[in-house]
Formats: structure tokens, sequence, C-alpha cells
């Protein structure tokens, strides 16, 4: 069954950095929750969209031909097929929304790479 | 193309109560927002899920059996096919995801249905 959560109180509580946490689900989407600082990688999905919702901190997300910046509370969709790079100068907590056939960093494997099974941990 | 968005800002502009408004869409999943105050009508969505955020104030969602309360901040999924009722005591902001095909009074008709049409204006 589904239980109350508070996302930002999960994020704020991961210990490991571009490690996203599954908190939730709707359908096929998951919803889930990271704790970020620095860069990820350039990357893109072929398929699916993907929902950035900042909690905590600023986040930048530099796509090709339209950067744009995130500050607490902010939303912003990154359309499939688009290639981006989430950049946090500081840590950043974020809540994210992503089909469950997501990988995090999409068409590039690398160090920062999880799969699901890590995120369910 | 997308942009950003401040859902909890969009949601305190809204006039209109229990008249949820489109934001953003992830895939197949509209992002709504809405301010609602009272008490919306028990219903529920066969096929759907539906994702509430508390953007401020606090919610109780009525369940045959399993009533939560939700803080600001708080996030709880209503699965598919359970019978639920909203209600605000005082007036309340949400961030809702549900799937494009969701009605938000689901299987009942009331005086606060509203189409999609009137979400888009």
């Amino acid at each position: 069954m589904s239980k109350v959560v508070s996302p930002a109180q999960i994020a704020a509580s991961l210990t490991e950095l571009w490690s996203p946490r599954i908190i939730g689900e709707v359908d096929d989407a998951y919803v889930k929750v990271a704790r970020v600082k620095g860069t990820l990688a350039w990357h893109s999905h072929r398929d699916e969209d993907e929902l950035f919702l900042v909690l905590k901190g600023h986040l930048r997300i530099e796509m090709e031909g339209n950067t744009v910046e995130l500050d607490a509370g902010e939303m912003f969709v990154v359309p499939k097929g688009v290639r981006h790079n989430p950049v946090a100068e500081n840590e950043c907590h974020l809540l994210l929304i992503e089909r469950k056939s997501t990988r995090h960093t999409g068409d590039v494997v690398t160090g920062k790479t999880r799969s699901l099974a890590d995120q369910l941990r």
C-alpha cells in the first residue's frame, strides 16, 4: 500500500550523490528523489520525458541551445530526445518523475549510472 | 517547448477552488496544481493512480479504512480503484500528477467536475 512520504526529508537523508531513490509510483512512472552536487553527464532519453522539481538549492540544466536555471520550488520537464546535463554548483535536492523504463544517464553509461536495483535499495 | 514554472506560485494565483490547472506534462501524465478548501466528492479512478503533493496547508484524504493526513511537503499516491475523498479544513494548495485520461472526480460527476478544456484555460 502507498504511504505518506516527505520527498524533501528523504532527499536530505541520502548519503550518496547522484543516486536517485524511488519514493513512489504513479502508473508507469516512478517518483524519485536525489541529492546532487557537481555535474552528471550529457545524455538523453530517447522515449521518455524527465521532470525535475528542485526541493532545495539551485539546479542548472544545460541543453543544446536552451539552458535553464531552477531555484527551489521550480520545475522543468526535459522533453524526450533532448540532450541535457544537470549541473549543481552547490548541493541540491531534487524530485524527479520519469517512466519506469528510464535510466537516469539515458544513453550514456558513466561511473554515476545506477541500476533500478540500486535505486530500490 | 517546456518552460520553468513554480507550482506553488501558480497554485496561489488560482481564483477558483477545486479547479486544477495543468502546468506540465511528462509522457502520458499531466502535472496539475489546485487550490482547494472544503471537500471534493467521494470517487475513484478505475485505471489511474493519483499523486497528491501538498504545497501549502494540510490535506486529509479519506479512504475506506485508511484515512491519511498530509502536511505541506508531504506526498501520497491514491492507488487506482481506491475510493477517496480529499478534504481541506482550511485553504490548501496541491500538486497533482495523474494520467492524461484521468477526470478529477473520477466516476462521479458533481458541480466541481471540470473538463480538460477547463483545465487548459
